[in-house]
């Protein structure tokens, strides 16, 4: 069987997983060996910079967003959170002086709780990501990149954020400078991510933001290693089509950061990284311009609407 | 104005609490002196013995169910926690593998996640329950007894059992061998607890569980000492009424300690303690014995049913 790593951030990376997920199950496409017992051949090694500590607690937003959407359990409406949240907790922090800038659902803090209580019960965020996922039903194996802490902080004309201030606080508005990965000189890959990169067969980067969930990725010590020198196929999904993001601020920070906002402008960060650039069907004619800088280039549809499109757009990508 | 200290368990304590924070209102009765910024002349001191860790959130349960009493957000039919809550997190919790025998409702949780984050931050319990308390308009001062940990071990045929364990996960089920306070030769009353006691002019024993919630009380060094020797006038308040407890399991503690199941057995606790024994009309034959045993007594009717019961038992103890 094939074995498929992905890297992934959060609401991109997490419908891809989804539609991996699906195209790989035995139930689903009749190829896949083994039973509910064999290992799934999909491995999600997410993103920890956008991690945060609120109310005491520790939030790993993108771990919980794949989590979540492999679940079925996600809100599809809102791209984050748990579907039927209830916000009886956050209320009740708000009126004991917490201050509650960002949501957080009954059921979604459930996750926070436990997180954080085997955290300081000495457990590594990886075994206890696992944890929380085969709880929620997910078979693939999610893996956080590193059980060290890594934290996204942007630069900004108004001084250094931390990424959920910047974020969420900030609704990401300001103008972004540069990204300064906060620990991850001193992190190491979480057991499974290097061997996940090493021994796959095809390796996908999620059409998430390079910069934001990619590099963080990428900046713990031995996995940019790992994806450079792996026997892997190597495939990366243009977060930017048409000339903008589908979610968030890639667009943006492309922009301000002296890059071209395209999906050539997104080829050009992972040359060297990748074998495989996908672009969407309208940057068909950028497919040339993406050849000339050594890559191989997927042409399809990479909006992932539902569940279907999804699958749809994970089979190309394992074709 | 009178300076009125409590000594309190949970749910007796909560009530007499709550009357005698009615009755001491200036509001209420207009003998008060000061504004709404003048320092309220009660003080209550709360055992901390049944606190337990649950899912890594520090809870304690005495105090908040003193704090939500006063705050009138309690839920009277079931006796503790808040009225209207919801159990969403907790449910989520169960579905993550956590042990949910411990019932905690979503507003509930939301001062356990406050408690704990701000102990984590360093912060004395003494000063978080202050807080709490304030952002639930509670006006008197809630102490615990002590900013140390004090844990009630429970000794029963099957072992010592921590409180909680006993209480709740064995509803009270077991015969009590004997009782242990777990780090309570190490602790420090909390800041404000021995002058609440030597400085006031009347010093109130709830009717809670003598072993329970009044003895991990003084069992802290130096809240026994400054109860025998204040100024103040001492009044206790027979949780036994009729031969039986108004709720709890102190009538089997008594017996199986080899106590008088009665106001007497609970007064013969409380020798050379309190001056004077509160007795319920039941009792009213009790009078002579205990007067016997050097209390003065007041025999009226202790059971307090709604606000206005506690107001008026209130009153009498305070007349």
């Amino acid at each position: 069987m094939e074995r498929v790593t992905l890297l992934a951030g959060g609401v991109g990376g997490a419908r891809l997983a989804h539609g991996l997920d699906r195209a790989l199950r035995p139930s689903s496409d009749g190829t896949a060996s083994g039973g509910a017992d064999a290992a799934h051949p999909l491995t999600v090694v997410v993103n920890v910079g956008d991690d945060t500590e609120l109310h005491g607690l520790w939030i790993s937003p993108d771990i919980d967003t794949v989590v979540y959407t492999l679940a079925g359990l996600n809100d599809e409406d809102r791209g984050w959170g748990l579907r039927g949240e209830s916000y009886a907790t956050l209320e009740q922090l708000a009126r004991l002086g917490e201050d509650t800038w960002f949501t957080l659902g009954d059921k979604d803090l459930a996750t926070h709780i436990v997180r954080t209580a085997r955290l300081r019960g000495g457990a590594p965020l990886s075994r206890i990501t696992g944890e929380i996922a085969r709880s929620l039903g997910v078979v693939p194996r999610i893996l956080p990149v590193t059980d060290d802490k890594v934290a996204t902080m942007v630069d900004t004309p108004a001084g250094r954020l931390g990424f959920q201030e910047y974020f969420v606080g900030h609704r990401h508005a300001d103008q972004v400078l540069g990204l300064h990965f906060a620990g991850a000189d001193a992190a190491r890959p979480a057991p499974g991510v290097a061997a996940a990169l090493t021994e796959a067969d095809l390796v996908l980067v999620a059409p998430s933001n390079p910069f934001l969930s990619i590099d963080p990725i990428l900046a713990v010590p031995g996995v940019r290693d790992a994806l450079t020198t792996t026997g892997a196929r190597r495939v990366a999904v243009s977060p930017i089509v048409g000339g903008a993001a589908i979610k968030g601020p890639a667009a943006q920070i492309l922009e301000s950061l002296g890059h071209e906002v395209s999906a050539l402008g997104v080829a050009r960060l992972y040359a060297g990284l990748v074998d495989v650039m996908c672009v969407d069907e309208r940057d068909a004619h950028l497919a040339a311009p993406i050849a000339d800088l050594g890559f191989e280039v997927l042409v399809t549809d990479t909006i992932m609407g539902g569940p279907e499109g999804r699958e749809r757009l994970a089979r190309e990508l394992l074709a």
